[in-house]
């Protein structure tokens, strides 16, 4: 034991012990070497007895939370321009703000407070899509880097069915950006690494699908893009592929989904019955996004088929579809959409518990990072001490209550600490 | 004019002109005389021109917000055992924490908490169930004559089908007490008004509704209950008052179904059309709570028939069914359920739009105290001013956006001053 790199931290612990359970132990200490955890013990292990404690007896400790799905240069709009449905939604609000990251200094302002507000929310770790713009998206992967987050970050492609404003000349074109966005940032971090971001099937000519195949398989890059989230959108995609079985078959032609690259695929809202088994069989990451699937009215992930086959699936905050950066949040809403979903088109698919809610923002997305979103022994040591001083109780509450009122009530910066791979942020 | 009684709030004002409308003034002036609006004006009159200035200058300052719907002792449990149905929910989670009541102690302490935050949230108004205890009512009209709010407080009645442990012994027995809370209390605060609150047909017995009929007569109280908000409960009513069409003619049997007799009705999720017709006809008041209707899985209500009809309604929080306090969650719920239920189980109805969920926060509910919810001329001047430092820009917004972004990401308790009939608060 190397007394330099290991913590303990004193507390209320609780994280997910299979998806359907959690594990709580209160009043106890979570022990951490090198930047992973050794385990949650009831009484502190004799062995560590000499080490300082960080005590934050009484309040919550949980594994840091795990946003699988995120557009960067969205969070300057999230919350308004939200009374529309996908594609148009697009045309009038996404793609005009992300023509504003050509700028550079726009980029650096509204970069800065996205990523200050990462930092400060339950969240150690993400998947973001930044612009088609390379020096904006090494602003963004500076300010991350600097914000001690553990992250991806992908330039985006987008080379068709774009505005012109919004659009790279060529696939050609995209193609070489992406290779010097490459070769400049691959291994210049620590904490951010770069990922695969063609947008999604219809802004993606098949040019430029088969120079991004090549990209990957040259730097083993993992991938993440969008797949059906909404109808008009899955209409659209049968008329440019036609040659596809289906939507994620558009992506698969090109060795692009799953497979031996690591692959999210955000939304899967519609999938046929032929593409989730694809989506299972290629262990593709599904980043459940219900408020933003909500407020485009792109429907209501059938969730509970996702994680009673044992599928991989995590939690996306989808900013700006989604408003709330929190994947607190987007647990609750997990569950509310599951809900609704069993009452109005009842198909048999049981709500999303509690439990698995958390196990999804926790160890379901940790999962594509690793060993990551647990506090088992190996795991990396993510955790986030909570801030209940807001919602006080008049009677005292089990660990489950507690955990679970957080998960409905709190704010995007209800945090007091947090750590990142045992390193320690605020 | 007296000039004591005259206030000028400066800033960026916005109210409701109809329901789907915004009437906004960037750097306009507030005046209130006497609790009452005058107007808002692009720049000062000057008749008002000696006056000192409140400068609220680049802050939003919209109507105070209304809540028809809340359950005060279920403050102490929002945002936990929530994987349950509405009656479940009600024998394992509500019931057993409303008996604490009988206990004076423990009410102080929770009706504190609960009043504190209401306080600091941005609504100005509310109706208010507390529980069958006339002690602890009176705890919660002392605390919350204190806090400056304009409230209607209601002593729960419930005679059947309630656990041995919070039933009252009889019909006469839950009059009487009902009587003497009325003796005592009306009259004997400025800010806090009693309702006749039986809690909902199956815990009221026919001879306590006869009893209620005619407390409600000599007092000439306004009335609040629940109406057609799950399918079982539905079903129980239906074998409890076999003899009514419908359930909201069960409570229209005794004369307590609007009318004269001034009523909130909350949920109508399921209401029959002739129930429909009824509500309409008689004027009651329906309190729309969108979150609590997803939590206890009871469905998602026909909110754009009752708007596009013209009938009155408002937003609830129904805490604890719902989480949340403030009513621009219960805004943003309100449009994120209409949406679900558009794409879930599409009957025609749009969804509903952010201009119509900000109208039936404010001037929907307003209406039942009056005229309030609104800045026009005469109308009375609750106002709150927003605390938007935590969600800063990095472009400018007009303010329609920035009200629109508030009611997705605001918190309890992101008001900087409050305003209630032109007494400030803070």
């Amino acid at each position: 034991m190397d007394r330099q790199n290991t913590r303990v931290l004193k507390g209320d612990i609780c994280c997910s012990a299979d998806k359907n359970k959690l594990a709580a132990v209160r009043d106890g200490y979570l022990v951490c070497e090198d930047g992973l955890c050794v385990g949650v013990f009831p009484s502190l292990p004799e062995r560590y007895g000499g080490l300082e404690l960080e005590d934050y007896s009484g309040s919550l400790i949980v594994p840091g939370l795990v946003d699988l799905h995120i557009h960067a240069p969205q969070y300057a709009f999230r919350g308004f321009q939200m009374d529309l449905e996908l594609l148009d939604w697009l045309n009038s609000s996404a793609f005009p703000e992300e023509a504003r990251y050509a700028d550079a200094e726009y980029a650096e302002r509204a970069y800065s407070i996205f990523v200050r507000d990462l930092r400060n929310s339950p969240n150690t770790r993400a998947c973001i899509f930044s612009t088609l713009h390379v020096p904006a998206t090494k602003i963004l992967m500076n300010l991350l880097e600097d914000s001690g987050l553990e992250t991806m970050v992908g330039k985006v492609n987008m080379d068709r069915n774009c505005p012109d404003y919004l659009c790279e000349a060529s696939a050609g074109a995209s193609a070489e950006a992406t290779a010097a966005w490459l070769e400049e940032s691959l291994g210049s971090y620590a904490h951010v690494r770069p990922i695969l971001t063609p947008r999604f099937i219809p802004a993606c000519s098949d040019g430029l699908m088969e120079l991004l195949s090549q990209i990957q398989k040259k730097w083993r890059l993992p991938m993440q893009s969008h797949l059906s989230e909404n109808p008009g959108e899955i209409a659209w995609v049968r008329e440019l592929a036609p040659q596809s079985r289906f939507y994620g078959d558009a992506y698969d032609r090109f060795g692009l989904f799953g497979g031996d690259v690591p692959t999210i695929m955000a939304h899967c809202v519609h999938c046929p019955p032929e593409e989730i088994d694809l989506i299972e069989k290629r262990g593709v990451y599904i980043a459940h996004c219900p408020q933003s699937n909500t407020n485009l009215m792109s429907g209501a992930a059938p969730v509970r088929a996702f994680l009673d086959r044992g599928m991989r699936v995590g939690l996306g905050s989808d900013i700006a579809g989604g408003a709330s950066l929190s994947i607190f949040r987007a647990m609750a809403d997990a569950i509310q959409v599951s809900k609704l979903r069993s009452c109005l088109a009842p198909d048999g698919l049981r709500p999303i518990t509690m439990e698995e809610a958390f196990f999804m923002g926790t160890r379901g997305g940790g999962a594509f990072f690793g060993k990551v979103g647990s506090f088992e022994p190996g795991f990396e040591a993510d955790a986030i001490v909570l801030d209940e001083s807001r919602i006080p109780s008049p009677r005292e509450l089990t660990v489950k209550e507690r955990l679970e009122r957080f998960i409905y009530l709190s704010g995007d910066d209800w945090v007091l600490h947090k750590y990142v791979s045992g390193r320690r942020l605020f």
